[in-house]
């Protein structure tokens, strides 16, 4: 760093994005995309409705939110939108958490969490997941911290259920539970609903997984009004323009295609399934997933092995050096014949390893 | 605000965007946007480069920041990408100013500086401009603050010369000196080739303005390889994909099609004069500007009392309720034919006050 950096960084540990290796051309199965691109529908959309280029954009992002919110069944003024859900997190962190609310979430979680506490120099406590990697919400009773919880987890894939989250959000009343979904469309439950119900939820869901948007960047909030106009204060302070007039218009086209969207999470299920039985039978054992994604390991190769072997023969899947999960990997759903390929290559790598 | 948002940010007073009013068709003269769309070429090169939006943005954003590099003339590692310059600036504060380091600018100028200060908890000295509104470098020695001068100057347009920004540079060897360009195309001087000689000097620039990219959201910050290093760390900490695919595209059309860019900056050039003639003519007083807006009072009117006459008459410009300028207004510099308009509604107010 220079000696101009600010000595209250000196620590920050900026989070590390899944390799994105020019060499060659990769079956790429490491950052959990859509397989998919929007729908032709939704790009004409936006085509048809992309205000120009040299105006600004509505600060309000009024037609998004209001779209976003009647698909979600919530009020217009319960929605943010953000310039991916990153940015939605990083501003709830902000409103929601200081030096003297700090945040508690899982040990083993997104890995943005911790960096954005750093970033925004607020105390986190993690909570370690129970052997079998699931969360015990009442591991967080009495923490009188915002929580933070993934659902479904990454990198488990793992969901609590609606019954859990409601108790878990009712049992703190004074703390702001924030509930990341980013994954949920994927066989999860949306907690949504509950924020009719309870002023200190606030949940955060991504286009960037069920929605084909990761290249697009848009991301959503939802909670109490009250809250939403916290995270307003945060995001007017820092980036009112935050969503493009192009991220805009798609993100409308993807909402009024929502059909193709459905029809695409049924797709990633089946081929999870697939996915699921076929590496089973090869001796995997594999988390509970909700998610585009499984969480693997197996007797027969160690997990940063298999990771680099399969890489070296042209398949990036995910794997964390974290002591706990060291042995596994994340994989995330593809198309049926990207999983085949990564099938493919596993069994030439145990042949290998046989022969 | 809810009882949960953090007590820290209970004074944040957010930036307060110029109003986009949708009761009526309105000739938009008060955000400093380009009057002209990015090109033909620009678009069709973008449609053509558009990464999959499924997939995640390049996070290390190299073509695009190889393509501004080359014009400015530094090496791709002196750049950085940002979510528009805004968000360049908030990295920069966060990077180089913190309660140990204060912030230092003008009183009279970019309002989001105060705010992002407030919002990252940055103490901020703020310095007056002379009575003719100009910036007097010397009255930053010795603060030992990091500075922050728009150059051109936001809203007065006045522009300080190479030379003075050199001399402030060289001055401060300690503390680094964050030069925003958002209009410096429109007549002032870069001083992007001074990054090569100073190690403290950061230069931010926007495409929103000369570049007609406001709604595509797109900035830079430009100096020596360490501050940027910094700045990637504080970026990697908050947003690591912060540019979407879709701006990436039209950032590099844009930047293939300089030509263009550079014609629609004389033809802004050729535009202010003609209307700063034509506004003297009728007994205005304008400060001498280097932007694509103007800065100008008259006794016949009050500042407000013209805005708000202006606005009901369809024409939107921007007036500041702060004290020392409130006589004034900010008039961006449209295309020649909507300057017309302001010219007729402003002789058709001075008639009605006449009658």
């Amino acid at each position: 760093m220079s000696r101009y950096f600010s000595k209250s960084l000196s620590a920050l540990k900026p989070y590390v994005p899944g390799e994105q290796p020019q060499d060659m051309k990769y079956v790429k199965l490491n950052t959990n995309e859509s397989p998919f691109p929007p729908s032709k529908a939704a790009m004409q959309y936006a085509e048809e409705h992309l205000r120009a280029l040299n105006l600004y954009p509505d600060p309000e992002c009024v037609e998004l939110r209001r779209e976003f919110a009647k698909l979600s069944r919530v009020d217009t003024d319960q929605v943010l939108a953000a310039n991916g859900s990153d940015e939605a997190l990083y501003f709830a962190f902000k409103a929601f958490a200081d030096q003297e609310h700090p945040l508690v979430f899982p040990d083993i979680t997104y890995g943005c969490y911790p960096v954005f506490a750093g970033a925004l120099g607020i105390p986190y406590t993690e909570i370690p997941l129970k052997e079998d990697f699931t969360i015990d919400t009442a591991d967080y009773s009495g923490t009188g911290m915002t929580i933070v919880i993934a659902n479904p987890n990454a990198p488990t894939g793992i969901a609590l259920s609606l019954y859990e989250i409601d108790a878990l959000v009712k049992a703190h009343p004074d703390d702001v539970v924030i509930v990341d979904e980013a994954y949920v469309d994927f066989g999860g439950t949306s907690c949504i609903p509950l924020t009719k119900k309870y002023d200190n939820l606030l949940v955060v869901q991504t286009f960037s997984k069920s929605r084909s948007m990761a290249g697009a960047r848009l991301g959503f909030a939802i909670g109490s009004r009250e809250l939403i106009r916290d995270l307003n204060t945060v995001r007017n302070s820092f980036n009112p323009y935050n969503i493009n007039n192009m991220t805009m218009a798609v993100g409308l086209g993807v909402l009024k295609n929502q059909i193709y969207t459905d029809a695409n999470c049924l797709k990633i299920r089946e081929t999870r399934s697939y996915t699921e039985a076929a590496l089973k039978e090869l001796g995997f054992e594999i988390l509970n997933s909700k998610a585009n994604f499984i969480f693997a390991r197996t007797d027969r190769i160690g997990g940063g092995e298999l990771y680099r072997r399969l890489k070296a023969k042209g398949v990036l899947i995910r794997h964390f050096e974290k002591e706990r999960i060291s042995d596994y990997n994340r994989i995330t759903i593809g198309t049926k014949e990207q999983m085949d390929v990564l099938l493919e290559k596993i069994r030439e790598i145990f042949a290998e390893e046989e022969a």
